[in-house]
């Protein structure tokens, strides 16, 4: 049989990530432009519909026939009517958008789902969750994005909002988190997160942490390399979030036993030992008979996850109907 | 069609439930007696062969034909095996146990699975979650038990260790909890924890509770009832609990994004503005994409819950083989 191939854009909030993926998830071709979230939801319509039209014009070239196109966007999306439901702080004024309709003019078939859950159906299609009946995938960078794959199919829950790992409380008398909730995990781990615990300690007085020299913005490798020279304030931050996120972690071990949980994200990316660390403290918390088949692994398909996973749903989509 | 019998039996931390039950859902005939914790293994093998021996030789009396017996046990249950293999801090020496070999000598097909999960079941098929894709069904007594429900399925996770509802976390810097966990909610919310907290607090030097005054011990009922007359401490408490709760079920609405959750057991059978003060405290923390059609309820089988999903269960399996 031939191959089958879709548009796949993931929207990002700060990058947006685009490519034409076969049915084999195979990418033919890929690129990414800055989202220009100032522009706000014209400005967004328009990068996106100009993104479809340049890889429908190389598509075209190719004489590659595409079948339809695949977007993933941050918030709760409906899956029937591919409306953004829900909202998402990073985008501004984007509740309320329907995204099938930013390509209608192209009469293409569309599917639209949240950013996370595309994410998770192309790690457990072609990445580190391949062959597991059930997972859990989340991606850690300025917040906390998840998807949840049962008995092989991506979960969506009653009303497409489900995954959210982000906003599971690890403190009921924490910090009111900017979802409404309080003392959700994405307060407390994120890459913003951490930067913002080490500033808060290198500005304690009396601080002698290494990471007070440089007077230029903190970054999650200036951290992690501090902490690799022992510094005591970077690991005391690397710890704590070595804590939260083992700890947040093994609550959804105990509510959902996977074989597997996928994690992606700059976060994870920097330094191989914090997710050993993290798979150590997890199984210390969790529920032995849970943890005693898991395995924590690295995302495989790195900013191509979402794209590949948004053409990939297309594809499954325009083949049923 | 003719109906179809199982016998199911619900061995509880306490009290061990056991009835006669038609694939309608319809009870024949039912019984309960103390579980005997303390005469261990062998005695609680004898009590429940015996206990399935009367119930055959009534049925056999009224010309029913038992095709299996089901049973639910605390702790994780292999579906495979009918092996205890997690530890159930309840019943003393209960990991390892065989449950299907207990029943072998009655040559009937035999089910086991964890108590929650066939409390879920039964509340799925026949009571308060019925009709429902997506439920989470928890009990709030000595502990919490819990059973999900996704896509109209019971859903065991990887290794029969899923819907540890109790066992979530809601502060990373709580007291151990007794699973090795850290802040579980069971360690917060829970008849005993109830009752320990208001103890502490009358216990507290100038504390003028109505509480304080008997001499007897402290219940559920006299907390509530105190909490009705406006007493500061049962109130205090009281609200303590339903922040917990919320608390814990708001990351299990972001996360699974049920349709409804119900809620059985001491804790919510003695108050009807308890459950409806959670949901308020719940829709305020949750995403309200996921609260949207979200509904709070009460289990509607009461204490036959368990029994009846195990012969449920039993009948469903020996139905398909």
């Amino acid at each position: 049989m031939r191959d089958r191939y879709a548009i796949g854009i993931d929207l990002g909030a700060s990058l947006t990530k685009y490519g034409v993926v076969s049915d084999r998830g195979k990418v033919v071709t890929s690129g990414s432009r800055n989202t220009p979230v100032d522009s706000g939801p014209l400005g967004l319509r328009a990068m996106l519909q100009d993104s479809a039209l340049r890889l429908l014009q190389k598509s075209h070239l190719r004489r590659i026939k595409i079948e339809g196109i695949g977007i993933g966007s941050p918030g709760t999306v409906s899956l029937k009517t591919g409306q953004v439901v829900g909202a998402s702080p990073n985008l501004p004024g984007w509740t309320g958008v329907r995204l099938k309709q930013i390509f209608a003019k192209f009469n293409l078939s569309v599917w639209a789902d949240n950013d996370a859950n595309l994410m998770a159906l192309a790690e457990h299609r072609l990445g580190a969750a391949r062959g597991c009946r059930n997972a859990v995938c989340l991606t850690i960078g300025t917040g906390i994005g998840g998807g949840i794959i049962v008995e092989g199919k991506l979960y969506h829950g009653s009303d497409c909002a489900a995954g959210e790992l982000g906003h599971m409380s690890i403190n009921f008398s924490g910090n009111l988190c900017r979802c409404g909730g309080i003392g959700c995990l994405e307060a407390y781990v994120s890459v913003p997160a951490l930067i913002e615990a080490a500033r808060s300690e290198i500005n304690l007085p009396g601080s002698s942490s290494s990471l007070s020299r440089p007077k230029r913005n903190l970054s999650l490798r200036h951290i992690f390399r501090a902490a690799r020279m022992k510094d005591k304030t970077a690991l005391k931050v690397i710890n704590n979030e070595i804590d939260y996120l083992s700890t947040g972690l093994a609550s959804v071990v105990n509510l959902l036993n996977p074989e597997v949980i996928v994690i992606g994200g700059g976060l994870v990316e920097v330094d191989s030992s914090f997710l050993q660390e993290v798979e150590r403290k997890l199984k210390q918390k969790a529920f032995p008979s849970a943890t005693r088949n898991l395995r924590l692994v690295k995302a495989k398909l790195g900013n191509q996850a979402g794209f590949v996973g948004a053409a990939l749903a297309c594809l499954d989509y325009t083949a049923a109907n």
